[in-house]
């Protein structure tokens, strides 16, 4: 028996269910009555969201990461600590690689301690974009305590979503590529999380809306390790392309490794774009033009909403997006 | 009341206290008749030691880092938390920046949830080299729970710390540019820390063993931010050196935008080394020599000795050095 069971049973909502257990005014009395009465009905203790308001409360959060040692979600993590941290809060970290098997794992563990709700860092909780099946375990997480979600989107009751626009972001960068004059543009990409599959989307209905076709042997998928990248390039004679639209920084310093070898000037011969705009963008040379998706704009919103909905407010966004923008650079000539 | 008072009162150490807690047939039996008078005596319950027997645990190991954007401390803390997941334990992370009066904040914030043992990640936690006071909260930590610091030295009892060789790492590196005929090495560092100061005193080691002075200002310190170390540079204008050892791999790079700038050849006219081995040494260009430091090593010498303390073994080694190796690459000449 949860809150969940509760707002179904009542035909309510569970922020409703949140309200009358917090005695918000903002409930109808017949409600309160409905809700109190399925409560009693069923022995339910209001756990979940009385620990948010520090009744029962451990003022712990769980965060779930892929992995902390990529720079980006390391950021993000050192954004929510801090935050966190100013309120009170306590973190219990979690990295549970990218294979489904280990992300369930890994959040049955965080669920299981007094947490009063989940952080979920990174695209890849938002599953391959083939087997949504995938994500019923970030359901069943969302009935027990709300659920945070950093640069993805799940949509279902008590998860909030807070992401980039990707799709924007890399139709824009293509087609200034386009209009640049760019024909071959290379897309650089190492996974289909949600992210990437949005940055896909953007790529191809640039090439679309200009009337060129999006060809397979454009999409280029590698992993995420410059050296890699840039053999892996090396290796493809017959591959050839005047621009690289990569969806992380690593994946572009490895183009611009594989550039350098093959003599081209950048940007003159080839023009390259990373994503994160991250340390990598300016530690390269020539320093790379990247897309910056606000990052700490993310992890502000996610705590933002958490602590409204520990708050019991009304209203509280499920799903947040926000603009990215560009940071031009040295390997692009717009 | 706590284990470190029992070992005091019965004339002890903290380590055989635990294996009579934990039932060891290495203790005497006079020995242990007379650590259980102390212990009935004062009413002393052994939570700290049985906790990490899973007696009484919540198996959770807290993890203090200054900052997990560091590439370094993310990597260290990605290593920590995938072993201590295999073994069962969670992590609650703390990040506590750079200043003691934070550093307390945190820890005691750590120590105030049942963990079973503290992590420091980070040289930081020994101290700046002047004011030992500064420790005395860490002391007190390792009354209440065992503590393990990585890259970093602290003696004190119930504290096991693991780190690498600096000294001889940065000893041997200014030593082979003495060989190759520098006269003016520059010595680039961020901070005053444990590590830092052994590398400091491995530079000095080296030029006074080939009789060369070591001079003031040739020793710059700065913030680890790339760009804010190249335009550092640029503003000594009487300052001139032929090479460049920094203590980190970001302080690196900026030397390295320095020369691009200054129109200097790497490594024909000018060397420079890094250190920590990190992604960046690999994305910037020419490729960056840099002191590979193990962290994974280290990393798994503090988990070892974690484990063999809960076990109540007994000689858990209270310092580890683990040595370093120079990754060689293109911005030196050896």
């Amino acid at each position: 028996m949860n809150i969940y069971d509760v707002a179904k049973m009542s035909g309510v909502s569970i922020a409703t269910v949140s309200r009358v257990v917090n005695g918000s005014d903002k409930v109808s009395d017949r409600t309160k009555q409905k809700v109190l009465a399925v409560m009693e009905e069923c022995g339910y203790t209001p756990n979940v969201f009385a620990r948010g308001l520090g009744l029962d409360s451990m003022k712990t959060i769980g965060i779930l990461c892929p992995d902390i040692s990529d720079a980006f979600i390391a950021q993000a993590v050192a954004f929510l600590e801090n935050r966190l941290h100013k309120y009170g809060y306590d973190c219990i970290l979690g990295c549970s690689g990218y294979d489904t098997e280990a992300k369930k794992v890994h959040m049955e563990r965080l669920l299981s301690k007094r947490i009063d709700a989940l952080i979920l860092v990174g695209s890849t909780y938002a599953g391959h974009g083939k087997d949504d099946n995938n994500l019923s375990y970030i359901y069943e997480a969302a009935q027990k305590t709300p659920v945070f979600l950093i640069n993805g989107l799940i949509e279902g009751e008590n998860i909030y979503c807070c992401y980039g626009d990707d799709f924007q972001a890399v139709y824009d960068v293509t087609s200034e590529l386009i209009c640049r004059g760019k024909k071959r543009i290379l897309f650089l990409c190492d996974s289909y999380s949600y992210s990437a599959r949005k940055k896909l989307a953007g790529y191809e209905a640039a090439l679309t809306d200009a009337g060129y076709p999006a060809l397979n042997e454009l999409k280029f998928y590698t992993k995420n390790r410059i050296h890699y990248v840039r053999d892996m390039l090396l290796e493809q004679k017959d591959l050839e392309f005047d621009s690289v639209v990569a969806t992380d920084d690593c994946l572009a310093i490895g183009a611009l490794k594989y550039a350098k070898i093959k003599g081209m000037r950048v940007p003159e011969d080839i023009c390259i774009t990373g994503y994160n705009n991250s340390q990598l963008s300016v530690g390269c040379e020539p320093e790379l033009t990247s897309v910056d998706n606000h990052l700490e704009k993310l992890c502000d919103n996610a705590i933002d909403n958490m602590l409204k909905v520990f708050q019991g407010e009304e209203n509280v966004p499920a799903k947040t997006e926000i603009p990215c923008n560009l940071k031009k650079r040295c390997t692009t000539d717009f």
